[in-house]
């Protein structure tokens, strides 16, 4: 069987390698995982192309992928919530620590936490993968393996929009990267209700009475989506007294911004790291049909060919590239 | 009556006088009050020294004084919480429109709301004042006037502190822009239980290190009161994973700040205006000995020398001075 | 004009009465209404039928009414946010006192609120009526003046679901009083996954069983609209540990209950009293078409036949009743 | 060194053996602790007298005791935040499954969790106990082993007071069984400002009446220890609008309460399972001085004379009862 667990593993800086791995046995709260459909993130191709994202160095071979869906074959001795032939969602990041940060529901906050693909613990782009049964969520059967898969991504929309306080009736501006005509397309057909594309010389403060004017009032708040500093400006005067400017995108590490703006009106400021409890909300979301993530996967490749589908991603091509780790069952 | 209503009344930048003005009639929902003690304001000195603060600009004579007790000699003929006689603390802001933020309990961030020595508004440091009896609490036989008057500026602390969700057990970062020994020692009198002084040369990521070396593990929660680009850089280097950068103290309008390193360790970043729902705590927090404030107030002038007591605060003397507006009765 | 003023008002116990009225000037926070479409609720029937719901009598005639939206015909001289042509949605329940409740953001528990159509302050099922113009709402031009009469019903759910703590992805379990095929029909229509109709010999803590079987797991929140006592011990059995039951139907005085076993599962036990901060959700909600309430209106009648149409609601016919009491527009 | 594990076992109803038990090695995650001092719960003793505690059955030898503090003899090979040495106080629950309840960080609520002293797990009333070391807390030199054993109680009332939102200046209203004049001195002596004794036949409606009139308003928590019905039925009248009736102690199964009238002011009743995250608050509150628990213990005993020390608390004698379990210290 071992010859089995075809892998895809990163070397160094640009070595990405396919080859075999042996398989390891569950521990007692852990299940085996036939994976099934993983995509790839820019985090991903970021290790691949440059071997660290900021302090995390890659030190040796580790398996990438970490967005991720499969099915159960074998379940450790202390584990009763799943059974063989399960097909299951894969929660990343599993922490190793009972510390304060778990303790009080933030564990994804927890330094010791392990998390797949990032240096030095593996990741489940492979034929094979053990994991925490804790971590891996039961799919229902209207809820495809890339659905599952494309959890992990949407966990960050989800944890960004509850830390902010998004609900029904919320007004909200998000500020995307994203200039490209087919994206701000697709956005529009996911709901955006506005949109206003940004030019070079648009001052900050300009910028968010263009928002006010559109939207017909302040947004309550702001999901700045690029790291621009600029952005990031324009995301504070935008936003209404009492609301909240979420920083998902990253940018360089120190930013000039309209602090004394924002503290006056009592717009806070937050930020997120990765997620957490964001997977069964996600499974019900998807279920219910209350969001459709299927369109957004547009290339698919076996696992066999995994450096073309790296290379693809890395082009800008599509949207999501899915590697099939089934050979089996490549369907959706 | 009339000219029984001494005032200080600020006409322009530096042009302050003691003069009287006519006593008002209370409102169906107002009190007159006999004014007892009124505490001066850094922001009462500089409206005196400058006209105006931010676009608050002074146009035509104006009261000053905000920090506010007194005792109800009537009472409008809708009100009937109050009579006359009681003594009462006076919350300087009062919402002139039922607007969301107030509906929401936000009423600080209500932009019409009437605030006492914020032009074009009347303050009350005066003999005789009429106030919304919904914004005047009545004190217990056991706060003074004084105390009653310094819960304004206790206000500004209850709400940053609560804000920021200190709580029993909280480990409080607080950066303070004084360097003065004496009230340095006056802070470690009143609870701190470490003390950091800074050199022009300390870097914000040393500084933190240090913070936590003192403590023995990072604030949760830091309170920026310098305004100062540096300290608000320490205060989010130095701040734990999930904490909160409280930003109370206000320097220049644009601040180089390492926003990505607060944003990815979910240290939210949240300011203060003013406060909304502050006076009861205060009252309770007074009244049961839990905070002493007493010690703060080193001047007293009978509000005829108005003029010296803002010559005294201007010069940085003492800590509080506090203005006697009753003719018969100038104990705190 | 004064008699173009035609008014639904009971003057007692069964004596509803179709008259003119006097059209009163707006005060300078208040707008004048040309009423357009006025719900008949359950609590307006109540007052025709027993002149009284608990504590709050008839003691004089009181034009009834309370789920509304009209057009501004005139607005006071302070309102500025609202103009003539104006299509609004009317909040019945105006704070009177800026009250420890109101200034925390809970204004439907200030004991002093106006609220239309409880005895004494009068409804608006009229021609035309004043109302505070910080409690009139503009629709959308997608919004129909009935959807704006609607949002009053629909603000019980949001306020109910908002104590609740309901989300996406929530699980929750409904207790409804209604039995009739027909409804439990709509129910199903509207979002419901799964029904279970009860017999009178369930025992609750079988109930309570069979809810999880049906669920798949115990729901996190019960949102309990019967006010029959062994509803309510189902609701507190069925509840996941940790979870909430919502009380919003309301039953007999004293009720016998399994507290213990709540309070040890830590199953909090919330009720609600109308809503507060409810009408712009509602608006959002209706405007992008997350919520449909339009098939809610089963009947209308023109405000001439306020008597047919009170007669209509209290034989049970239908879910809502319409009154239009506009003469030139009967339109939805 | 086996030998030397003296242990207080519960084999059966009534038969309290103190005999020697082995010594566990510590796991990877855990510490060996040389006990110091352990109270006694009205829980211990029940299960010595009963056999069991509703659901929780004995049937088999357990080790008693969970109200512990002791010293770290021996780490784990993963344990790095404790020493040989270290002076700790030991949470009695430890969750095994990182579960829902786990991951929001209610880990009360876990139904696998491990609790010393809940059969089947064992107690620390011994000399030599392995916990582990996450759920060990390092006291401060100022904190002495006593005190930490009492952060157990301590936490009951923590968790109570942060599930209530109890905060400074709240108006509390605490229902507590107690009658004996002694103990209520002491109440008073530890920050009670008014005590009312209830008679047999006092009204649930009056007596919340007089609260009212001695506390000058309702309550706004009322923390409800008794576990009476008609102490809950005052509670819950007497509890202002929009506040929490807390239930702590626990009555009957079935209790008969006023829920509507509850319901309907937004009354929230809420209970508690044992607590969460409450040592690092309880040492912190210890350490500076914010409350005094020292005189809770009334009498000691060594381990040896646990019985006699069962019977002097089934006795209902003092207030809390410390057993000693180091030979060589036996100081507080």
């Amino acid at each position: 069987m071992a010859e089995e667990n075809l892998s895809a593993v990163l070397y160094a800086k640009g070595d990405l390698r396919i080859e075999h791995r042996p398989i390891s046995e569950p521990g007692p709260n852990e299940v085996l995982l036939q994976m099934h459909s993983v995509g790839i993130c820019g985090s991903d191709v970021h290790y691949w192309q440059h071997g660290q994202i900021g302090d995390f160095v890659l030190k040796k071979p580790m398996v990438l992928g970490h967005e991720a869906a499969g099915r159960v074959v074998k379940v450790g001795s202390a584990v009763s919530h799943l059974k063989p032939g399960d097909r299951v969602a894969i929660e990343p990041g599993v922490p190793r620590d009972m510390d304060e940060f778990f303790k009080r529901g933030q564990y994804n906050l927890s330094p010791t936490i392990f998390f797949c693909a990032t240096p030095p613990d593996h990741g489940n782009l492979c034929r094979y993968y053990t994991h925490n049964a804790n971590f891996c969520y039961k799919l229902p059967d209207n809820v495809t393996f890339e659905e599952g898969a494309l959890i992990e991504p949407l966990s960050v929309g989800i944890h960004a929009c509850r830390r902010a306080g998004v609900t029904l009736g919320s007004t909200v501006l998000i500020c995307g990267a994203d200039l490209f005509a087919e994206r701000l397309g697709v956005a529009k057909e996911l709901g955006a209700d506005f949109q206003l594309t940004v030019k070079k010389d648009d001052g900050a403060q300009q910028l968010a009475k263009k928002v006010e004017e559109i939207l017909g009032a302040q947004p309550q708040i702001t999901i700045e989506c690029t790291g621009v500093e600029s952005c990031i400006q324009t995301a504070l005067y935008a936003t209404c007294s009492g609301g909240v400017v979420m920083l998902v995108g990253l940018g360089a590490a120190m930013t000039t911004v309209p602090l004394v703006n924002a503290a006056v009106r009592e717009v806070d400021i937050r930020g997120v790291f990765r997620y957490c409890n964001t997977w069964p909300m996600a499974i019900a979301m998807l279920s219910s049909g209350k969001v459709n993530v299927k369109p957004l996967v547009t290339h698919r490749f076996p696992l066999e060919q995994a450096v073309q589908a790296f290379e693809t991603t890395h082009q800008g091509l599509g949207i999501k590239v899915m590697l099939k780790c089934d050979k089996n069952d490549q369907n959706p």
